[in-house]
């Protein structure tokens, strides 16, 4: 091998370092949810062979991401960044770990207890960190430090710890405490701030308008908190502001990453890029165009790049061809070995805590503690015991995906509960018949629900992905509909504040009805529990809704 | 600890060992299907203390069920059995693994060319077995040796090796030597037979009228050949054989068991109950009752009984009262020690086999070409290449469950393929808006529809539990009402032979339809490439029917 091609296996091994790729958690390649962005097995191998510095791990359950972990660690050539986007709790991606109430109900608490949620937002850190570590990731994407000042901002949503910079600056902080005290990395997103947007970067680019004071006195404040309580590493966001950088989206921008993140606010640790296959990027640039420029920019990671050989590639020959600096490289590789070494130091101080694992899975008493106590403190109840147990009774329940369904399963208490007062459910996604008469007169097909009182329970929150689809769907027509009927016999918003907000207002009051922030098992369980009459309807004469004319 | 205690201790070890309990795949409590069913981990670690001696496992991807059955190993005071329903490959339970064609896919091709049925169904045993094994479990519940001589049947159909008894007789046997030769045990099941009834044993007990000589000539004979072929158990079945026991069940009868199976057939090796918990059983006998009955009958394994402490403590009370002699539970234990002591054998015969495991997880190369050839040979595609591919066409699928769908995933080939014709899904299936007019008219609701042609994919085989309310939809009505208003875009069912026969009888012969024993991802895969035609609709114009009346 002569001198020039091993420096430019050297080179290629370091620039690659600098890369995080995607990986479905489970161990078979026929397992993987989405085959055209989960690198298949013998990819990832060759690419961890090649000096691949990072996966990101989706799908599966903690059994299997700790397996998966441990396979990955063993392909690579080097220490590994193992990270997921688990920001509400591994539960929130893995099966067994625990999931909890979107950031927005601690903010919700903040301004009533600010000191109470400032120590329940450390001990959803911990919870967080804990689990990470014990799944082998040393890596959270998290927190979120944008502000959602935009109610219908599709994205971020409830996501956010809170709509005021000073509220997010301060859950923020204390979330990083305790995330940083169970010895894993952290992530503060998207910089410079995505709450002010109806768009989602995923499907679009965003544009905002705010020039640098604007966003100093509202969106970078909480960043500044994060960098202050000692955040790893920062993700930037995909969108574009216009009066800082009419060409570039922050992702891309060295006005954004080098002189506002870098310079202004003096952040020393690892930027991360947002995943570059997102349609706001990919739209207007290639895998290495769009690595090329993050990097040049500032990025020290690049994520997700759509062909990870090609931003590989592109990389090495813009620093060959002097394009981008070879002290750029040094500055990334040097950052990302510091985390490392973070990392290392983390794991000599807890390591005797983690050890404590029982035979019962990943999850503590503690942390399912939590999770029902954040449940508890963040439910609006109306008119709580008067949920009647009724013949023919409706439970019309709206997800947006059933294959698979997140929040539901056979026996989630959102089904079981009504079922066993007496409630038939009928439930709606994206797939199913359309409960809507035509568009635009916004209301219910009642002849395709059934005849009796209905229950309305509405999954809708900002989800990736999804846009602004759900807030088309005409729920305060059908809330107004039911009630004109006198046919309305309760409503439940799991998720969306401010689509409860909208609904609550034109309910009648003595409606049952209840909002919870977080839509899981636990969420419905102490919703219905709560909603619903002590007695229990005779199960014999229920009416399934499949069989209802078939028997 | 006096003589006495310490006697009725060792009574009390010895009785566990005879039972199988039921736990969940997935490691952590919170992630249990079936709560009411599955035993949380702390009481599985105290019955595995107390000397339970079987687990069946339920859930979980392969790689959860691995980590399982070397945790219920650490618990376990002595060798466990541990099995599970893997029939149809070990993907048709736990994700990762092989998911085979159901059997009488191979009866279907044994009738035309049987040397190469028989040497699919040895590889079929193989695959079942090799992945088994790489999973922990040493004791697969297959072959099912019922003869499917009841069209109507809703519980074995396509799960049988066949009509008629030479048929399943041959099959099983290859079969078997396959599953033998790597190394597991395996179960002949439901004795003296399960196939000629139209009521569903996990829902109601069902009468069979066959008297010892009818049974000899059909039902007897493929677990003769099964027997012949060295099979380790053999499980009974919840049926009432009113001629030869009018009193009790196969699973609690003496004459089915001690003199029909062993005495007759002489058979020697473990005889278990099929699942105590079934309605079959439940609705008659306790716990208790129904396991000393089937302990006294000649049963040497108990499976899920309802509550296995009442179950321990009725058979330990029979044997000191003397109502089952101890000679019974010498007899039991000596079967199972023998099946173990077998399973050691088998250990060293066969290690440097799977020692080979890949990274690619537990579905080799061979194993995925199997399952593909199935699908392919059991195929029958009418005009391939004609399925047209329009605007405002609708797929509809139905399926049993969605909560979770097993054949379905958000990028399953059922919805890929025509979604990419121009196609939009709608997905009905039990918590679904009906797609009926009211019964008994029989007919679809087109408005609920859409308004295009319609491709029917009907998802529907003989399951467990969903008894015959599948065969009160009326497809057949909704065929001919398409056909008659030219809105039928093609047909296909994946699953049961026999309602495809009567549909596909009624079908025009130039409607593209499709019939398929599996219900795979590969099978749907296989399927829609040969009906679909080459060119590809403009994925930009196609109407999402979630957002069609909603833009």
């Amino acid at each position: 091998m002569n001198h020039q091609t091993h420096e430019s296996l050297r080179l290629t091994e370091q620039v690659s370092e600098l890369l995080v790729v995607r990986a479905s958690g489970h161990e078979n390649d026929n397992q993987r949810d989405y085959p055209n962005w989960e690198l298949p097995n013998h990819e990832l191998q060759r690419l961890l062979k090649v000096g691949i510095g990072g996966v990101i791990l989706f799908g599966g359950s903690c059994t299997e991401i700790q397996r998966r972990c441990h396979r990955l660690n063993q392909w690579a050539i080097k220490p590994l960044l193992l990270c997921a986007d688990i920001e509400e709790g591994v539960g929130q991606r893995f099966k067994g770990g625990t999931w909890l109430v979107p950031p927005m109900a601690l903010a919700q608490l903040y301004l009533k207890e600010p000191q109470r949620a400032m120590a329940l937002a450390k001990k959803y850190g911990e919870c967080i960190g804990m689990q990470a570590k014990l799944c082998g990731l040393n890596w959270v994407l998290g927190p979120v430090c944008d502000v959602n000042s935009n109610p219908r901002n599709p994205v971020i949503n409830v996501r956010a710890w809170g709509e005021d910079p000073q509220t997010v600056s301060k859950l923020v902080s204390a979330f990083q405490q305790g995330l940083a005290s169970e010895g894993v990395l952290s992530c503060a997103k998207h910089f410079p701030g995505h709450g002010d947007t109806e768009i989602d970067s995923h499907l679009d680019l965003p544009l905002l308008g705010q020039d640098i004071q604007q966003l100093e006195l509202c969106e970078l404040i909480p960043f500044e908190a994060a960098i202050e309580a000692g955040v790893n590493s920062v993700m930037t966001a995909h969108v574009l502001l216009k009066q800082i950088d009419p060409k570039y989206p922050a992702t891309l921008s060295k006005k954004i990453i080098s002189s506002l993140l870098r310079q202004k606010l003096n952040f020393q640790g690892l930027v991360v890029t947002d995943a570059l296959v997102m349609e706001a990027i990919t739209k207007s640039y290639s895998s290495g165009e769009a690595a090329v420029l993050a990097f040049a920019a500032g990025a020290d990671l690049i994520l997700m790049p759509q062909n990870p050989d090609e931003a590989i590639k592109a990389i090495c020959h813009a620093l060959t061809s002097k394009k981008i600096p070879m002290e750029r490289l040094e500055q990334a590789l040097n950052r990302r070995r510091k985390a490392l070494r973070k990392l290392q130091s983390f794991e000599c101080k807890v390591s005797s805590k983690t050890a404590s694992i029982n035979h019962n899975g990943i999850e503590s008493e503690q942390s399912s503690q939590l999770a029902e106590e954040l449940v508890r403190l963040s439910l609006q109840i109306r008119n709580p015991g008067t949920l009647q147990t009724q013949k023919e009774a409706i439970n019309l329940i709206r997800v947006d995906d059933v294959l698979p369904c997140q929040v539901l399963s056979q026996n989630a208490p959102a089904l079981q509960l009504p079922t066993e007062a007496g409630y038939s459910t009928v439930l709606c996604h994206k797939l199913s018949i359309t409960p809507w008469e035509k568009r635009p007169d916004g209301s219910l097909n009642l002849n395709r629900i059934g005849i009796g009182p209905v229950l309305i329970q509405l999954f809708i929150r900002g989800n990736p992905f999804v846009g602004n689809s759900n807030s088309m769907e005409p729920w305060l027509e059908t809330i107004e509909q039911l009630q004109n009927q006198q046919r309305l016999a309760g409503l439940v918003v799991y998720g969306n504040p401010y689509l409860w907000l909208e609904l609550s207002r034109c309910l009648d009051p003595n409606i049952p009805a209840a909002y919870s922030p977080g839509q899981m098992q636990e969420a419905q369980s102490q919703v219905l529990t709560n909603l619903l009459e002590d007695k229990i309807f005779d199960k014999d004469s229920q009416v399934e809704p499949w069989k209802q004319f078939t028997d």
